[in-house]
């Protein structure tokens, strides 16, 4: 079966699809110049209360005509285990401390229902502001909220790690599916399987997903030019949702020491870590990691743990201590520039043009 | 600065390596199969002694005029510790009786430097046989044992798993590097790298060497077809070493319950254990690496665990029971069908050609 053109479902004029990094990196001109040079724009709002994500959304339209999208974290039930807590901020007391911190005060650690009242309310706002595509990661919306939202000719992208999670994102009725490679940066998007086995590199997951779904593939994890590009679509992906390499561009909203860390990455240090938030992630190792390495298994789960360590990231940025900041990148920091949007789609889209035509020859 | 062309060194007409796999699966049929139909075969030496490698050489040789390889397995120092052996054994001791193992008698632990004293008659017999291509897992080989080989006009090829892996490759005089990336089945060849550093996926590795070095660069890990292969040349590299695909093929002397496992995978089920031999392999996930997953770090290294486990796996086939046997395979295993070798290497390269041809429109 023919899978529908994604440029043009998507109303693209290039297959770059910017990753909906959450917590600040996906500003306003970072959105906008994507949509505005010929890719698709997104805002990573999954730490955005409902009013931010509507300002932002704003914000956006009077910078842009184009496309863009929004991207939710689909809200689990989660429970907070004081024990787990405890443990956790005895583990966490000597970086408060040597960060100046106060102890234990002042931590709010938001309530399970809370965080599904703000999703609804986080869908009501894409629905009033016509946003045209919508993504989601850590799982699938309800039925109820998939029907809303397509009543609305809202364009659904699920995001999955495994040959499973895409077929029943197919299955839920999502337009696309990214499958997010073991490559990616930042939060694993697994949600039914095991950990190790969404663990799958895009060279095995992109090929054996488009034998096996109907929908459109986007490739996500490690791509970062026209190499990784042309790579994703011989293995049948349609589009790439590329990370790190707009994460240090000029727009990004990245903290300066952050980005000087993905330039100064050898390409071997990333590594998968639960430590700052719960849920494993993708970042460059540094000594936060490495201290609670060997407390990571007992940690609370997302969004506890996260909340739980939001003063020590937010103090350390502000000290440019990039020891206690979350480093998210994918496993190809090398392959990212500190360049302008324009440039980077550019060079992508030259350079996958350059090795098409020397193949073809 | 321009790599070499690989194809042309190798002497061969397709850039199509078949993996050296170990333990019986690379038949003489199977390594001569490859060379005939224009890619190139390779004998996995890593377990054999220097006798079986030349008888083997010698078969191949009557079968082909063409160039093949032979890999071997550079020899580190290990200790055998009587706890971690007791240990081991005790974690292995129901297993063995439900098999109707008995105990541990009749076990053979290799010595070190037994493992060494092989290494050298096997070189030796690389030489005196001529062999055009040798290729080196778990490490790089003495600088003399590297001259003596280049003397010999032998084309060199390491095997590495991360950017730096690739780099010491290439200082220490090898001409080509094999990336494996974590899709890769079998045996992980990271020798400079941390676990978790050397599980870097394809589609970052490959870019991010071929930018760091210049000799020529071979792909490996979860290529399977002609998307893969082109995937792989998009990125950088000059071929595709493919293990799981060759594995499956009517030539090769997998178990045909090995090759069953293979293609009732769900493509979501291959994990990475030491339980085996004491080297973190991947492979189809199995009742004894379920089992034995408790025990993981605390099992002896290579090859001390892998003489332990050796008389379950042999009996597990010999019963035809997967349960117990080590099921290796890459990330692809839905994309490995039973076929011959001359219609696998068809059809990757008609796959790829096509492939070029429609993104050339």
């Amino acid at each position: 079966m023919k899978k529908s053109k994604l440029t043009q479902l998507l109303n693209i004029q290039y297959p770059i699809i910017q990753a909906p990094m959450a917590g600040g990196i996906t500003t306003t001109e970072l959105v906008a110049a994507v949509s505005n040079h010929g890719g698709l724009g997104f805002i990573g709002a999954g730490y955005m209360s409902p009013e931010q994500l509507r300002n932002q959304i704003q914000e956006i339209k009077q910078l842009t005509q184009k496309n863009f999208g929004v991207n939710l974290f689909v809200p689990t039930t989660y429970v907070v285990l004081e024990e787990e807590v405890n443990f956790a901020n005895h583990a966490l007391q000597s970086i408060r401390s040597s960060l100046g911190l106060p102890g234990t005060t002042n931590i709010d650690i938001p309530k399970c229902e809370n965080s599904f009242a703000s999703f609804h309310e986080q869908i009501k706002v894409v629905m009033e502001e016509n946003i045209s595509v919508c993504s989601f990661t850590f799982g699938i919306p309800s039925q109820e909220v998939i029907t809303r939202l397509k009543e609305n000719n809202t364009i659904l992208i699920g995001t999955g790690t495994t040959v499973r999670e895409a077929m029943e994102i197919e299955k839920a009725g999502m337009d696309m599916v990214v499958v997010q490679g073991s490559e990616a940066g930042g939060h694993r998007g697994n949600f039914s399987s095991e950990d190790q086995e969404g663990l799958i590199g895009l060279m095995s997951l992109i090929p054996q997903v488009f034998d096996t779904v109907n929908i459109p593939v986007i490739a996500a994890g490690g791509i970062a030019d026209g190499r990784g590009l042309l790579a994703s679509i011989c293995l049948g992906a349609q589009a790439a949702q590329i990370g790190t390499a707009f994460l240090t561009c000029v727009e990004s909203g990245a903290h300066p020491v952050y980005k000087q860390a993905i330039s100064n990455s050898s390409g071997d240090d990333t590594v998968l870590t639960r430590a700052f938030s719960g849920k494993w992630a993708r970042g460059i190792n540094n000594r936060f990691i490495t201290e609670m390495q060997e407390h990571e298994w007992e940690l609370p789960e997302f969004p506890v743990q996260n909340a739980l360590t939001h003063a020590i990231r937010k103090q350390a940025s502000s000290k440019n201590n990039q020891d206690y900041m979350s480093l998210w990148s994918g496993q190809s920091p090398r392959l990212a520039k500190e360049q302008t949007v324009e440039e980077l789609i550019r060079n992508i889209m030259s350079e996958a043009k350059g090795i098409n035509k020397r193949m073809a020859d």
